[in-house]
């Protein structure tokens, strides 16, 4: 059994958790079976002094199934 | 005077926050004053696409004041 | 071009996004341009098993436009 | 839902795998459902030229069902 | 030259070595001319007080030749 | 055989050597066997512009003779 | 909006920067909109005495736009 | 409310202790409630076989009260 | 004797050593003294598959002379 | 007393273990009173699909006795 | 010019500070130069709940002028 | 096959890889058979605002063929 983690950032103006949210729901679209996501980075973009955009860095991780692309 | 800090992971569907809380609330069942808890660890948990649990660990820090069982 | 990187901590009663709000409010009141806080520090006070307080540390960045004050 | 994490270190004169089993072992005498341990410091103790005895620090998870001793 | 680093998690319930084999194994698959694996976690699952499976994660570095699927 | 291996903070007026003396000492009311302690953080308190009290974090390993409370 | 990062090393005989130019070239085959590359490592390879060639790993992000493979 | 931390560097002929002291008593001449100094970094300088200076080098943190210069 | 140390990001199209410079340069017009900076953080922007400026983050150290604004 | 320590890395086909006891017996030639040996890093080599060796970096302790070669 | 970095414990059973002299101190009987020690790690060991000795890791700097012996 | 890694900083005037080619050379008048150096630190000192010196510390990898000096 093997697993494989990639990193994506989801990027959301709403929350950290929405972010996360964000980044697993586009990766679902072509990988199945992604079972976990470790928040490594949280950043906020800043405009006119307000937060406007939430970028947390997840390491997303799935179970190997099929072909493995590189 | 002596602290002592213990690592706990609270599991939540809500929030990073509310998986502190509840490691916080869990732990002071029978730990009388801790007075921080700082975020070691953030770790979504995934279903069917979606981020079901928040586990979230952090080192709880509270003084000693009786016996320290170990 | 250059840019600066302070170091900061928002508390606030609310969440961690409010926190880190509150730092970018704060030091947007004398420094202009500020465009990115990464957070790296995430600890909650503890009052009576409640947390009453989210103390996040963020590095802020800006633009070096006029004179840099040290 | 909460779980724990604590730190122990396996010794084992055989190999890094049976120090960790040694650690889980010893404290599965006084806790109930430890599901991970993962490896923290991987250090040889050495006589005479030889590897007498591998010491093995792991962080044991086990989820808290019970009360909780500090 | 180019190389890229991927990151796979191996699980065997025979060894770290083992783990480390089988991911690279798998991977191998479907890519060509990985060389080398460098081990950056290691974790024992434990069942019933018995460590039943290790997981390894591993950085698997390949020299890049053909295209590079993302 | 095993070892544990916990976190206390010492707090002292006068030394960082001090404030580790502490921590042992207080630990050592209910543990048996200490025999190694490492310096992971060291903070000073000021009040006034003066430091009123070193706290001084160490990982206090022992031998796990008897049961191992949790 | 999503990002997804990926680790490469490039490998020139001229310069750290070179080599990080080369990476990027080469992904870029494949991989559109690369906005950022950030340096984890730099390792000299040495033949003769003399540094032949600069192995220079970097971390490249780029938005996700289409599909994602793995 | 928000805090700022700042890095300094305490040298001093005598004794790490004193060179953190060093560093608060310098900073507290323009700066108002430092609360607390981390210490990151403990260097010691060295002539004719002997240590002549302890350079510590402190995150000293302070609550913004007024206008933050930069 | 105290010392202060800040982070800077010096932004150059040409290399890793003028960012640094750079940096230095713009720091100097109104801070006394810099004598060391060290490097902590390097990227690069990409643009149309080149690396278009090099970000080089480093923290700048320098001796405390006179007043210290914050 | 004075310690001092050296890193190595023992390369082995057969396991990890066998890998850290090799660099501790070809030290050992020439250094007398090795104690301890840290494993810093461990890196499979991989040909043709199957790792071929096994690099494991370890940090080797031995006491000051006679004169120190720099 | 270069530098060599090499890694000592000094142990003594009285302060931090002294333990990092007594390895400068036997470092310079046949090293020439040393300018700077950097402390990596303070542990003390205990013996009876007391602290019996300070072993304070340093990295000595010290310039090449002669032979490098490995 | 037991290989040896040690650290050197290579000084110069010009460019971070030439302070790492002159700590390669210097090494290698003593050395033989040095196949790797792994930049760690990378520092500039400054003069009058100028960066005069590039400091970049390497660690350095060789075959331990002889007897290896202590």
């Amino acid at each position: 059994m093997v697993e494989k983690t990639i990193t994506l950032t989801g990027i959301s103006a709403n929350s950290i958790e929405d972010a996360v949210q964000l980044a697993v729901t586009r990766a679902s679209v072509t990988i199945t079976g992604i079972h976990s996501a470790r928040v490594t980075n949280v950043e906020a973009e800043i405009e006119n002094k307000r937060v406007v955009r939430w970028k947390v860095t997840v390491k997303c991780t799935f179970r190997v199934t099929e072909s493995l692309h590189e």
